[in-house]
């Protein structure tokens, strides 16, 4: 029986918000340390991996792994129907096709229960190795946001170049070019807005900014994003979920 | 003549737009108690009763009963063109085939007259009969209206089952099920945020979650519903609209 | 070289979205003293005129009288990359065919560049002739927003008819007709909410809303609007834009 509780549900519907257009279906794998999810988009350009600790949950019970394959437009409907203050439930028996969703208003005078059918989904264990990035970048995730999409008005890709004094994003299209610098901030009265830099070697590389905005769906989530870059190494954008985990 | 001075024009604009997508026409039948209209849906499964009391206006004079048969589109329209702090006369004479609505601002200083034609409109004089129901359930409007939209996610129909415990609204489809269950309030702060239940005998009735959808766009109206159930007989939603009558 | 910086950014992006729909392409006139723009829309029925003071800008230095022919969608695009708050720096060499965008946020943190190429646009030079108007009409530019939004629900075209006593603007279509009578204030708390009107000769005169819908989008430029009208003379609609210079 696996079991998991999350009193501020609305941190779930987040995560079914940031992923929905980019992961189609998705294991969600439990343990007895926290649950985590490793999923491609549809094209198979992108990673992206969840991971909560069973410590952001109380209670939380798993008494054997059980991986629940789940559409994530089906959870996402479903998501939907919990109200922003409402605490959510995960329960699954270790022998069943279903997974059960409990919402429970502060109050408990509404109670919600929705079931929804298991896929089996086919899928390798693909992970996001550790290593040395050039340049770890740490910026406000609505900065970050805005930035690809003022950018997405000019071109279709994004160079990021960074060096000590800052990280600049380029584009260029048909009708011109733009370029956005950020400045490494010196001090900055609240730490959410501050841009810092930590940097072994200059880097100057370019992704399609249709990715980028899928992820910065993330944005609601975390008020910061880390960007890790290296060369002939994909980008790493990590959205820390308060104490609960992280979407990679 | 009949002329009648709505001080809360609002109001008039929440019927309509409680209305406009249900009804595409009805006749408005004026006499010296009030307004009232009775009109089916266009797929006739069901029946909008509307009575708007002469005391909620002020003036009202009606000195013959008249009835004028209007399209509710067109009646939506003009009704757009009033602010909502405007007061709202409507005005016509026996003999004539339009009808004039006067939008005055508060300080006198935009007075706006819109003047609509009439159609003659067959009716039928349906009326919903008075009857002992199986339940009777109050219950907060908007709770009611989120319930349908949460249920649409997972299926065509609902079934409400009251008990002496509470409500419960389940629905069924492909992706699983939902269940909502709100239980009677003990005690609320918030006299408006009560659940309360008369029950004659435990019901449990399926209706079709499209119409009910209709009639929850009567929720901004009134803070409360009320629902009638009874076996074998239609359900009837009652949005009172503060003195001045209700909507049904 | 020319060379104007606006701290309150955010006038220039208002004024594109003033002008955006209705002048596809247009010469920004630069000189000693000032900005001016003079467009016809693309169906040449109606004369779009920008004069902005060169006292709005600090700096501002204009070497050499000169043109930049900008399509107003890309500068559009480009403008929506400037955040509210920014400054926005407009420069240009004579001898290019570029002009540049650089934004700065407040805190100097953040800075971007946006260069875009330049159309060669032939124009005849037109402008609107000083006169004498029947009528001059002073009034709240969302008022008459509103009024031109709410008319266009009745009918294509407007009558406005200019008394001593007021304003009444008329429409009427299928449905019936509408009448909105505006009162000169006898005094106002508020300034911005008067309705004035110089009267030299009562007036009527019939305007096709689909272009008043277009010119009311640069209501946001401006508390009041001043409506010039005389017989057989195109209605003159002119928005002061702060200290800047103004929109008609």
């Amino acid at each position: 029986m696996f079991e998991a509780k999350l009193t501020q549900g609305s941190l779930l519907k987040k995560i079914l918000d940031a992923i929905k257009d980019l992961v189609p279906s998705a294991n969600w794998e439990c343990s007895s340390t926290g649950v985590s999810v490793q999923a491609m988009d549809s094209s198979h350009v992108s990673l992206v991996s969840i991971s909560l600790s069973s410590e952001g949950f109380d209670p939380f019970r798993c008494d054997r792994n059980i991986i629940l394959g789940m559409e994530t437009a089906s959870l996402s409907k479903i998501l939907k129907c919990a109200s922003n203050d409402d605490s959510i439930t995960v329960r699954a028996e270790e022998s069943t096709d279903t997974v059960s969703f409990i919402f429970e208003s502060p109050n408990q005078e509404r109670v919600c229960d929705y079931n929804m059918k298991l896929l089996d989904i086919d899928s390798e264990h693909l992970g996001i190795p550790e290593q040395e990035y050039d340049a770890v970048i740490q910026m406000p995730s609505s900065e970050f946001q805005r930035i690809c999409r003022d950018l997405t008005q000019i071109g279709d890709s994004v160079k990021i170049n960074c060096t000590k004094e800052g990280v600049k994003f380029s584009a260029h299209g048909d009708l011109g070019d733009g370029n956005i610098l950020l400045k490494q901030s010196a001090s900055v009265d609240k730490e959410e807005d501050q841009v810092s830099i930590e940097l072994n070697e200059p880097v100057e590389l370019t992704f399609a900014l249709r990715y980028l905005n899928f992820f910065t769906k993330a944005t609601p989530l975390s008020a910061k994003v880390t960007m890790s870059l290296k060369e002939d190494v994909p980008l790493v954008l990590d959205y820390r979920i308060g104490e609960l985990g992280n979407l990679k």
